[in-house]
């Protein structure tokens, strides 16, 4: 993309408005804007950001068997009134009438639909398990929302749900579900920690979220160090294998991890102190088991083996999309802006033209460009090189390849990594190389 | 995917709901379900034909510059009071409160939107002309919503809006659009003829609608059998030269084309009597240029050359996406079922296993699937080979290969071609290179 062309609107002010780091430099790096309380629309690059974050969540869903869904957003109050929680959902339901003064809602969460679709068309036992999900837009009436996409109220999510004839069946599909969590965190270039979460009624050891550890985080976490150092993406675990699924269960939920509502103080002694970590999370994930609660309430079931009807067994899973481009950033960036992972970046590299209108560099920076105009952005615009330094940083790619006159004559680039601030002059190839390399 | 595993519900029946055969056949190949009235969930294979119309539409809109962003469902009411469209829209449209008493509404359509996002970010002539994108879904609170998809309640739309600073930049922009439609319906493999419509207030001759033709269309459409020989994907147009575009221009908007609500019968009696062609047609996208009227009325201008602030002209192009997973079926099928065109299918071929458990059928079948497990849907249910092939036909995939056990024993594969009719006896190999080059 040429930055000239582009609809990039960075801002060299904090906006006021903005309490939080990522808020702020979503803003900043022209990310987003709001258009009404707690509502965004995603400019060119912070839609690339949600699209990278979307396709790994699609991909690491794919790969443990579940199959993408589209739900609609607006939804049937009766639906809601079949598993008795329209009247016990809060004012965050934000609820609506249409022409006919038929009840519709503007979905939170979608286990009545799914329940529902699923009673519709799997009949047999022989087509358990299922689990199916869709990455669509949600809206919860905050009653303040802010931090800007942290806590909007128009939000995408990917949610799952799992249907299973029977207990063990569920555990097994749960497991692979926490597999997915973890190597979906991994590939996008966080750390997120698996915290057993309440199980309220239902019991159990089912229920866990996910938290990125951030200082503006919600809530206080505890955990052993051993966590940090699992590897999800080399080591594979065989999903088919009941054996290996609880091995890999008990090798993730053994060491101690808690957020401030479930902490325990003997179990946290425990920990060898070299080990203990202490901070703060965002949760950006939850995988929670609940049984037959909505097939039950709702009639949904499956005929048996034997004939009689079985009510599946369920869970649901959600990741929180949209909130996810901002608790990354909460995670990494530093007094300049935004550093993105490699896999979440809108762009691969920025091309930074030191001097426009110079002929060599504009060469160069035009062969950069062409050799791939999606991973690359262009800044060609008619600004003091100050100026084009400050916004890619503020704007966080990976790689900044920088073209000026001097280098230029030698056939040199210099290619700065945001992360590490490590510059090196290169030959063209060279840095294409590199960048383009991953 | 394995049909065994997947959510694929075909009917055997046609469902008493559905009155066209788009909606007969969307409901009966397992693509959709309703969950309200006019609203719909999208099931894996539907959800890949909208992906992969969704797809097509985005990389021809990129291709003439279009940016793509993403606004939000819900709007506030302010910005439509802003243009003065709040009270003038009638009860299509979905009015909310949310728990503050404030007015939202589910978005219809974005110009208010864009506009003002459009004046949050751009300030100067410089950066003109910008067009700017999005493909979302939007609520139409239709009076009857009937015929499936082609006119539900919540439905998923590309709108695009440009921004240019005169009237000739506009044009250009205008004919760019017109280009990128009419390459977008032939990459799909629908005929969708542009058809001069109403201006209005405005006037001029910047108003096409692009017609699918199918005799359950709602209007009647006349036109000139030339349109139906010219070809936009191995034709190129030099979109940077005002004089390219008027020719082009000229050239699709010289033979007659009109909807009955614009057709005049001394025009028509001017085309030659062979080319002539009547019939009904579905429309799918409209481009339309309506000049400074949304950046007045809401105050939204750019500062000019000579330091004085000017309003930019617009126009907005929309393609309705849900709605052509409908057309096309409507443009594409027979007595059998759907017959996709290659772009939009949600798989290439099926494979059908006529004699599941035998080990040379099988080990074919898996050999095929496991060459590209996106392509193929494996039919490898436990049912009679009629079942198979009436399936096949209904869910209408462009290739169907036959594996059963007397050609398996030979290494050979029977090849049927869907839209056809024929078949062929291969080889595996031979019926792979067929099906996986187009």
């Amino acid at each position: 993309m040429r930055l000239s062309r582009s609809l990039l609107p960075t801002l060299k002010e904090n906006p006021a408005e903005a309490q939080i780091v990522s808020h702020r430099l979503m803003l900043r790096a022209g990310l987003i804007r709001q258009t009404a309380s707690g509502i965004y629309a995603w400019l060119p690059a912070g839609l690339k950001v949600l699209r990278n974050i979307s396709q790994i969540v699609r991909e690491e869903q794919d790969r443990v068997g579940a199959q993408e869904v589209l739900m609609p957003t607006l939804q049937s109050a009766d639906l809601w009134k079949r598993s008795g929680r329209y009247d016990a959902y809060g004012p965050e339901m934000l609820r609506i009438q249409d022409r006919h003064k038929r009840e519709l809602l503007y979905g939170p969460t979608n286990e009545e639909m799914i329940t529902d679709l699923f009673g519709q068309t799997v009949k047999s036992y022989k087509d358990l398990p299922q689990v199916l999900y869709h990455i669509q837009w949600k809206f919860r009436d905050e009653m303040r929302p802010r931090f800007g996409v942290m806590r909007g109220r128009e939000f995408l999510m990917k949610d799952a749900y799992s249907f299973d004839l029977d207990y063990d069946s569920a555990v097994a599909t749960y497991r692979r579900m926490l597999l997915a969590y973890l190597r979906t965190f991994q590939r996008l270039g966080v750390r997120a920690v698996p915290m057993r979460a309440d199980t309220g009624p239902i019991g159990g050891e089912l229920s866990h979220e996910f938290l990125i550890l951030a200082p503006t985080g919600e809530s206080g976490v505890f955990y052993d160090a051993a966590l940090e150092e699992l590897d999800w993406l080399d080591e594979p675990v065989d999903t088919n294998s009941p054996v290996a699924l609880e091995a890999f269960f008990n090798r993730v939920t053994t060491p101690y991890a808690a957020t401030d509502e479930m902490h325990d103080e003997a179990g946290w002694q425990a920990v060898p102190e070299e080990r203990r970590r202490e901070g703060r999370g965002v949760e950006v994930g939850h995988i929670f088991y609940f049984g037959d609660k909505y097939t039950r309430s709702m009639e949904v079931s499956v005929s048996g083996p034997d004939g009689n009807q079985l009510y599946p067994e369920m869970g649901s899973y959600g990741i929180g999309v949209s909130r996810l481009a901002g608790a990354i950033i909460e995670a990494c960036h530093d007094d300049n802006g935004i550093i993105w992972p490699d896999a979440v970046a809108p762009f691969r590299a920025v091309i930074l033209n030191l001097k426009n209108g110079d002929e060599l560099c504009d060469a160069i920076c035009e062969r950069i460009y062409n050799t791939n105009e999606e991973a690359f952005l262009y800044d060609d615009r008619a600004e003091r090189a100050g100026v084009k330094f400050a916004d890619a940083d503020l704007m966080g790619h990976p790689w900044q390849i920088v073209v000026g006159p001097r280098g230029a004559k030698g056939g040199k680039v210099e290619l700065k990594r945001r992360a590490t601030g490590e510059r090196h002059e290169m030959s063209v190839d060279d840095a294409l190389a590199l960048v383009l390399a991953g």
